[in-house]
């Protein structure tokens, strides 16, 4: 966990049209997008292995949204 | 968008056990990601705006989610 940085998810969320962002703010989305990345990418792995590859390619990720 | 860095994301799919990521997974989670963090962040900025605070808080993003 604590892979992305506050930074862009600040500029995520100013993007969305806040005025302003709180701390707390960034980290909870960042913990989300996180979890929610981390979902996915287990997926995509098994479906990696699944097809025969140890890469992880686009199309896993796609299948596994 | 194109906010999020590919280095982290490529940890996250490392770190979801995969040997190898191609750079086009990289892009392609980052895309969904950013795309989930726009939908929050939008749905989170209109609820902040509804308790009339121009800060975006945490609580924003978890009632968002």
């Amino acid at each position: 966990m604590a892979e992305l940085p506050l930074a862009p998810i600040a500029r995520i969320i100013k993007n969305a049209g806040a005025a302003r962002v709180s701390d707390d703010a960034k980290v909870e989305l960042a913990k989300v997008l996180e979890e929610y990345g981390d979902e996915i990418s287990k997926q995509a792995v098994a479906l990696a292995k699944h097809a025969g590859r140890k890469t992880v390619k686009a199309e896993d990720i796609e299948l596994a949204i």
